[in-house]
């Protein structure tokens, strides 16, 4: 069987009709930058806020996504493509499903960020660049993953021993060396309030 | 690095918040069954009648889904077992954010289909056996498959070629070849109501 046997049913509710129901459009929300730069708390602080508005969200979380849809893949850059292509569309069907969708990942690469963009509509695919040296991320070390980077124990780690390409032109640049959570959650928000992205 | 260093970081936002949010319930209604049975009508029927109930809703579709997340694979049992695993992932995924999720996918196999079953509460995995002899199928044909089917160009064709395990014990049956379209999205409907998925 072959894609040309593939007829894709016509919507009978729309996503117009979703986003009607919600009371508010939806984005991709995507967050990328080293281990330790604050994509998950802020992420998930930004949910937070935007809870309290009475906005429907949802975080897809690599570490969370990772012991489920991707858990048959590794830290290869092949597989972490593979990786980025599948929360590029599962992103993408919260996206159609009307909700403010919260994907936080190291996405290393550009070309893998570029091709989840590519997926969907202009506007709706918000690429967040979480800024932080990577001296710093090293220094909280949430997970101590680092420090098993360092000691060899986990090889192709990212910004250690695996490249981290940074956005060109992301949509937002929040430095969490510089700017505090609270800042930069904030900032995120009003971004989204100026966009008009909670109008339908 | 193994899944050892995977640490889901605790939700800010519960599942319990964002039902509330949403006003209803989750579940997911798993519509199984031969191509040509009704799933997809049936399923987006459903979605329609509880659109008017003002309840949030996502259809995942088999074809659709093809075309996205799983174009990497073909229609052996071996690609089947992983089109459907990641279904049921993704559907996870839904489940928790707070939408009625409604995944019409042949799904053969019943394995693959307990699978999805497990991996989520009691109660969140309804399984609907969209019920149809093949030769009622074959006779609606509504995209030419079965014709394609017969004179060998799709190989491995569930109900022709490759075998179709049906349900055992389905929460829900509906039989399209004596119920009508309009019959059998109300007795979904009505399942939903009497057990009170649309209550939180």
């Amino acid at each position: 069987m072959s894609s040309e046997n593939i007829i894709p049913f016509e919507k009978i509710v729309t996503k117009e009709q979703r986003l009607k129901l919600m009371g508010h459009g939806s984005t991709i929300l995507w967050f990328t930058g080293l281990s330790g730069s604050g994509k998950s708390t802020l992420s998930h602080g930004v949910e937070a806020v935007l809870l309290e508005k009475s906005i429907h969200t949802y975080v897809l979380d690599g570490d969370n996504l990772r012991t489920g849809l991707s858990k048959d893949l590794g830290f290869s850059s092949e597989d972490r493509e593979e990786n980025i292509r599948r929360i590029g569309e599962v992103s993408k069907l919260f996206l159609d499903a009307g909700i403010i969708t919260l994907s936080a990942f190291i996405s290393p690469y550009k070309k893998d960020r570029d091709i989840v963009r590519s997926l969907v509509d202009p506007g709706d695919f918000i690429e967040i660049f979480v800024k932080c040296p990577v001296s710093v991320c090293e220094e909280r070390d949430p997970k101590g993953l680092y420090k098993k980077a360092r000691s060899g124990e986990i090889p192709e780690f990212t910004g250690i021993s695996s490249p981290y390409e940074e956005p060109e032109n992301p949509e937002i640049v929040v430095d969490t060396s510089k700017q505090s959570i609270e800042e930069s959650i904030l900032s995120i928000v009003d971004y989204l309030e100026q966009k008009k992205y909670f109008s339908i």
